[in-house]
């Protein structure tokens, strides 16, 4: 137990732990670690790449429509591959100034065809640096409304199954989202965000209230631990609230997200958890 | 015999027919008709794609940097296939406002990206709607720059041999890109303009000389009737040109432009000329 | 009176006719005309400013974030002038390829910067053809959204006083935006549309429901009479509904479109009232 | 004499220093530095205005077509009045994957427009924090076209003085531009690079050759200073080279860069030279 507080998670998941423990069950643990690269645009740098693809094991590479260059995706594809680190298309509104964050009430007929562009695209750039597509991973405002909106979402799940039903979705972890894309029989892979402050039903604390967002690295990575080890986090009112996720979302888009990310990738490899990417590649350590 | 004029055509092409005719070789003719499409955006028209696609048999289709949004060349691509036309990407310089009809002095390596990610968004659009690229031509003012500059003409062909060194190129009749893909390996499709004067070497009369671009349909329909059956047309000073093609090229963004590609369509159908796509689909009449 | 049918109007519209006649008052009738131009963008067409520049008196002109480029602009502005049209800036979201027409939920000081942004890159293209943009309307989503939104109305609304807070701002009559606008200061036009249904409460029958747009060029000419005469229209429930306009916005994108505006203008002409851009100048017939 | 060396810059401008200081004037030194700001898109950070706004008397402010989003530029402007730098603009070709950076064969029609529309919307945000463009500066590929390329230079200078003939114009010293735009009646200020080197005849050394940019802060202080008090600089041969220049262009965008900016005004400010906008505004030390 790294928390080493019964109080701080109450009874419910160390009777978890225990009930794990107590069989003897060797656990061969492992999680995804993914991040958002490849958003660097002409001149404009963005991130670390190379960092953040010695850390991860999924990239969410944008396609061009909120962030990302041909150049410079390209380049990045290149990287990953290089690195063994799994690529997915991190598919956006078409919104270059506002980096695909703000909310947008897109005909279902455009989200489709925007959705599917974005994917060949990358999947085109791909194939020329010998990687290949393996996921889809909506960005920002897309991500955010399709969690929730069915409209949609269903544009999304439909632009995927007409390019690749083999593409998994990255979707958020207790969205509606998740049964939805399974539903129309798409591949699913929960994530957590390893930044974020959930609520006791397991949703995100929403960005405008304080706390939101977590910034000490040390108690991100040692949360991650607990939602690898115990299925959950404790909530921002101090309840272990499960989360069903096989996917953690960090960031290096500053030098403190950065250092965040190392923290947590540390910790796994302390712990022995492994850190490989949900389609089974690249399994470190 | 159309023209049925020795003084003419000169001596030179009368003598070609003969021995064709001579040797009671029974021609199977055929040509491929091309046409660039998919170049609506948003909301604004361009073309008339349907009436386009029951006369082509190859369509060159916008793939979003200087014409066509994702939405729009889907329905194209959609209308393509239910035609039995066969497909390009119709890939430009990254230029909507100016149409891609500027010249750019982009990077090789920019263009080889801009060239490979056209490509696949296009493939997976065209993947969607059951339809697959076949070929790549080149747009506009990137079209006319790789027809001569040999490092231009390098990052497109290695632009298209990373994504898939099966798809042909289209490129001008006579010009040195034609050898310098073949050189490398790519399949190369030589095309003429209906709607264009030829000089005595073989190339295009400048659009700035009066002449340039020829507006009769009857005329136009009967040079590409002697492009098929003579190997070549009339220059712009009255000699007989060799043009070695295997497509031709008419345009229907103007009624008139539409009204010439029918008549080119018709005279080849009234003379037992094949329309059919340089790939072997869609042989009609 | 040109509808002549008692039972149509019901009581409330005689007699107010009745009462202004009544007194022997020379009505110096007048009404704004005013259309949506410089919308082409590049090689691309859209409606047909030439037309329109004969009708209206006021010009709506794009600013180039959802609609129009620079050179086009330009011509279109040259052209307003010379035909003595007052000119104002249509500024829109930055959404070229979804024409401006979908909601976004963009910061305020993003919204503020982009309206000041446009007003000037307008302001300067009109100084330099000798002309001066008189006022504002904002387009499509954000005509619609500021119309009740009032975070982005006092946005909008601030971006204006910024820059310029002598322009005027043409909102939807009977919207809040109206009273928020006059509230801060500015100098606000309601405006009629002339093509579209009304509730009885003065509102828009939205373009989901049947009926919400109107077709016929008699019909809605008879409308725009009866909204300069009476102040008002009859609902889509068969009320007389008071709208309280002085301009009505006609459109000139499609033949139809064009004829409507056509009769529009005649019907005023018909019966003596002018039609003048809402600042005075232009005062036709 | 800074340098202290006869050797080093031969008998020309030791004798003109003599000349100069024989008559026992009392120099007033004065000169501009200037630099390209405001060049930051949406989310992706670029260079640090703030603190070179601290160092320069002049600020190129981007546009929109080839750097710069409004809420940035208008930040920037706000920044730049508070700082009491003056502003100009920084008006590019519509390219800004390319950042402005990519020759293109623009018509003059389009570019005159291109040109009115950046200038305009600037004004507009610059009235709105109470600043005033007071000077136009051609960016990356454009500035290097118009130098040379008459019918370009021409549809600039057209455009500027179509909007506002008050307006300066920054020209690569000793290019042809500077000769066209004062045979037109426009203000120019001629232009040196602190990092650059130059060709005996004037000329900047091109990029492609090696030392054609100089990275040594204190060389380049020492050069700044003799082109001040004598005129010009060493070439890379090693020739005194005359530069008629009353603007120093410096660069911000890597901290080394903006250690050499720092260094050029701590030299100027030791030896009693003032740096003053070439409007006469904002002169320090």
């Amino acid at each position: 137990m790294v928390h080493g507080s019964d109080v701080r998670y109450g009874n419910f998941q160390l009777l978890k732990i225990k009930s794990i423990r107590g069989e003897g069950i060797i656990m061969n643990k492992q999680i995804d670690l993914n991040s958002d690269l490849g958003e660097s645009f002409g001149q404009w740098e963005m991130g670390n790449d190379e960092a953040m693809l010695s850390i991860v094991s999924s990239a969410n590479i944008a396609c061009g429509f909120h962030a990302g260059s041909p150049e410079g995706i390209m380049k990045t594809l290149a990287s990953a591959k290089k690195n063994g680190v799994t690529v997915g298309a991190h598919v956006g509104y078409p919104d270059l100034v506002g980096f695909g964050r703000r909310n947008m009430d897109i005909a279902s007929e455009e989200l489709i065809a925007d959705v599917i562009y974005q994917i060949g695209a990358l999947q085109g750039l791909a194939k020329a640096v010998g990687a290949k597509v393996e996921y889809v991973k909506p960005h920002g405002a897309l991500y955010n409304t399709i969690a929730h909106d069915q409209r949609q979402a269903m544009a999304v799940i439909d632009g995927i199954l007409a390019i690749d039903g083999d593409l998994t979705l990255v979707a958020l972890a207790g969205s509606p989202l998740v049964g939805w894309a399974k539903g129309r029989g798409l591949n699913v892979v929960a994530e957590a965000f390893a930044d974020r402050a959930y609520n006791n039903d397991g949703t995100l604390v929403s960005r405008k209230l304080t706390g939101a967002v977590l910034h000490d690295p040390e108690l991100v990575a040692e949360r991650m631990l607990q939602l690898v080890n115990e299925g959950g986090v404790i909530s921002i009112d101090g309840q272990f609230t499960p989360i069903d996720a096989d996917s953690i979302c960090v960031h290096g888009d500053s030098p403190g997200a950065l250092e965040m990310a190392k923290k947590v990738r540390e910790i796994f490899e302390q712990q022995g958890i492994k850190v490989c990417a949900f389609t089974g590649k690249r399994c470190g350590s």
